[in-house]
């Protein structure tokens, strides 16, 4: 009351309160865009260092899909406490709720003022296998620079996202900046198996390290286009083993591999079988793309006209997609089916086939035991575990109709849901004022065909509003040979980080 | 006439004539027992030493169908040819009919006598791919001997049978006996890859090497059972590669393997087309063993009722069989039709693929080029290179079916004929005679279902009689994991060999 009786006496609208407010707010504006600008210049004239730390960390085969490399899982996840650490951050290695001895899941704060917004940063820092003799240009594992691109396994998905984000607290640190927000990081080691265990070990800490933090962030996934985005949407994932076998049990004597010349017409070949089950012109998806396996597709919600409307503004030029991954003709012509089938229906990959003749020349064996591995990538509002029953059922039943002595076992190893946000919500126009603070353009508003399962999870047991921002890019191949971060999206993406802890701080709750 | 003149004086129903006759056709029976008695002991007081040999073989990782072991294969080869000429043999490396540098062949010559038959052993010391990760219980390049079997790749296949006929020319030398038969030696090194070059390599030395060879000796394949077996037959072998790619031309970009979840659903995927063609229900081998592919059944020669009768008597188990090689159930339960499927019928199997994801683990990759590679076993009446024909036209139109934008491209890279021969002819008899001398039973009659290509070219271009004189064991695991040559073959089977050159000498012309 005194207050307002105060400006009333000098009259609300007079000139001199208008020309003080404005000084204020002039100040206020400028002093912010002044850090920003330090900001910025720390990290460009930083850009080397921040490369040969990325090359650190390419350099440690981290490949959590692969046993034999759990030491290397291990150092990883050691180096990136040890960064932490030595940042001053209180680091804790917390165990995953699996009993079956994991890697440690890293976490770490900074900043525990109750004034501010907490937001909590996930990513994770294995990767898929990869090797020379699958088609790489360089070794995988050696980060290369090649016209600004640094190529490397892990390179874009995730390790140079994780430094991006440790590098922007950082760089407030060593400007002597207040962080506009409490940071906490989650860094995982189990990402490109499923995130095993995570899930019950967000539970263990619901109450603990999640209690006071207001958003996640996620930022393992890269744009649709040279526009940058923010993601609002992942797709599930179900992985499937289906193994095919002579007989039943392992131990009871030789079960190896035949010679097809020797014994080849006198068994029914497990290869056959396999094939038989996953080929046959209707057993789990249509040359045009059609998933056959019953339940599957009635599941899918509809799509809306506004879905559509959106899909239709995108900018994402279907002809360069089609060029840059090498197709003579994709499964849709139209920029809507396109987007629609990467991100929101489901589709069936065949992997591949583990125990049968892989190598080049021309082995001539009748292998004892085939797997073969696919995947259907799950959306709303497919539920993991009747896609478990629905396949096991649509196999066993061609299977059977084969009539043969070997011993089919199918199973599903991964069986991760979807995620989908709101994107009109505060956390997604900090993000917008981010980018357009950085890049000067609206993001695209994105969904993302890949699974990050970890989203749903957080969204499921922390119930906290979750953001994507990526800062990988469109063409940074992912899972596949030569993958690549490049300088641009590195260096810039820390940018988009140090304005992004800023625009969360604004965030009035 | 005077001899006849001689006799008659002296009455040719005389009991001394028939005494001193007696004596003199003893001293000769005695003369050669004892001599063999004498191989017999060297061979046996020897075996240490030729177990060793042997694994100073095995040792060799000489696998022909990887071309990275280009330089263990070469060292295989000089080691052989060193060993010939250790014995004082004429040795010669004679190159391939190929353009390409592939090993020479070596050949080596003992004795040049005309008033002698002149036996020309083949072998080849070249092996099958073999790593401890396909399930091998012991190292496969490590002789490894568990209760008088001696484990190790290439021990049966075919290193013991070549370094047997080797130590059985030893055994006549060492011993000072004069070798009964002159005896060439042709040894490969790509017999695993379909003996490529070796049919121009046979034909061009038709008038030279071969033309004072009266027989030519095969040991590259296996008993039966655990009786003692002449082989008169081999199946041939088409080995086939059908490769679907994303697009045609591999140069004009960026043609890499895709993350599943980035891309699928946007893109036809090559392992689905491929499984599609390989598989459906009708595309190469029905469930029960039919093969699809239209023409291909039709080649076949008609059983006959002595075939089938010939086979009745042939000492074999299926139930043994059955359980040796640990099916719950044979593709055909009575033996003759197991037999004949083994042996006179052709048969489809599926190998592997390469280029998918074939590692343990969950990779979510949509591969960008795959290459199914299976085979055809090829038996009389057919003919490669209609089969070659059969298949192309079958998948082409198959996978046109499809309308996939992806590309097919089906190659035959080996075109392997059968082999068969009359087991009626003296040269078989000598066979006989051998096994009966140093097994005291009949051999079994039998033909092999796997391929040795050079018996149908030793056939075809030099016009001689061939004999396969097998000395592998009926489980020696050829090809698979957990290969071996028992000690008792490798041992006695030397023995065989050094009978057999003697029966061989016996043989009027």
């Amino acid at each position: 009351m005194e207050f307002f009786y105060q400006i009333d006496e000098t009259n609300l609208f007079s000139p001199q309160v208008w020309f003080i407010l404005s000084i204020f707010l002039f100040l206020v504006q400028h002093v912010h865009s002044f850090q920003f600008e330090e900001l910025k210049k720390y990290i460009d004239s930083h850009q080397e260092e921040y490369v040969e730390t990325l090359r650190e960390w390419v350099a440690v085969e981290s490949v959590s899909t692969d046993v034999q490399r759990r030491p290397d899982l291990e150092r990883m996840m050691d180096m990136t406490a040890e960064k932490l650490r030595d940042m001053q951050g209180t680091v804790e290695l917390l165990p995953d709720g699996t009993t079956i001895p994991l890697p440690k899941v890293v976490t770490a704060q900074f900043g525990s003022d109750p004034s501010k917004h907490t937001v909590c940063i996930y990513g994770h820092v294995d990767v898929q296998p990869a090797s020379k003799e699958d088609g790489w240009a360089t070794e995988p594992y050696n980060l290369t620079d090649i016209n600004g691109n640094l190529y490397g396994r892990g390179a874009s998905d995730n390790k140079a996202p994780v430094l991006a984000w440790i590098h922007t607290v950082e760089v407030y640190q060593k400007l002597n900046m207040e962080l506009p927000v409490n940071v906490k990081f989650i860094i995982e080691g189990m990402e490109e198996t499923g995130s095993n265990g995570l899930e019950a070990m967000v539970s263990a800490h619901k109450d603990s390290f999640f209690s006071d933090v207001d958003w996640i962030v996620i930022s393992d996934c890269g744009w649709l286009s040279r526009r940058p985005a923010l993601t609002y949407g992942t797709r599930g994932n179900c992985y499937f083993y289906a193994e095919v076998r002579r007989t039943r049990v392992q131990v009871e004597g030789p079960k190896e591999d035949l010679h097809s010349g020797v014994h080849g017409g006198t068994v029914v070949e497990p290869m056959t079988d396999l094939i038989g089950i996953l080929g046959k012109y209707y057993t789990l998806i249509s040359p045009s793309g059609e998933i056959l396996i019953p339940g599957i597709e009635a599941a899918v919600a509809p799509m809306t006209d506004t879905e559509r409307e959106t899909y239709q503004s995108i900018e994402f030029n279907t002809e360069d997609y089609r060029r840059k991954i090498g197709v003579d003709r994709l499964m849709y012509s139209s920029k809507v089916d396109l987007l629609a089938h990467r991100w929101r229906q489901p589709t069936v990959s065949i992997h591949g086939i583990e125990g049968a003749f892989s190598d080049p020349g021309s082995k001539t064996v009748i292998p004892a035991r085939v797997v073969a591995k696919f995947s259907i990538r799950q959306v709303p509002n497919m539920d993991p575990k009747e896609v478990e029953k629905q396949v096991k059922e649509h196999l066993e039943a061609a299977f059977a109709k084969r009539g043969t002595p070997n011993k089919l076992k199918v199973t599903m190893v991964i069986g991760a849901k979807p995620w989908l946000a709101d994107p009109q919500q505060p956390l997604y126009e900090a993000g917008k004022a981010a980018v357009q603070r950085v890049f000067n353009v609206e993001p695209n508003l994105i969904r993302e065909g890949g699974t990050i399962p970890i989203a749903r999870t957080f969204q499921d047991v922390t119930g906290k509003p979750i953001i994507m921002l990526p800062i990988g890019g469109f063409d940074d191949g992912l899972h596949s040979q030569n993958e690549k971060m490049s300088r641009y999206n590195y260096i810039e993406g820390t940018k988009l980080f140090a304005a992004f802890l800023h625009e969360a701080s604004q965030i009035k709750n």
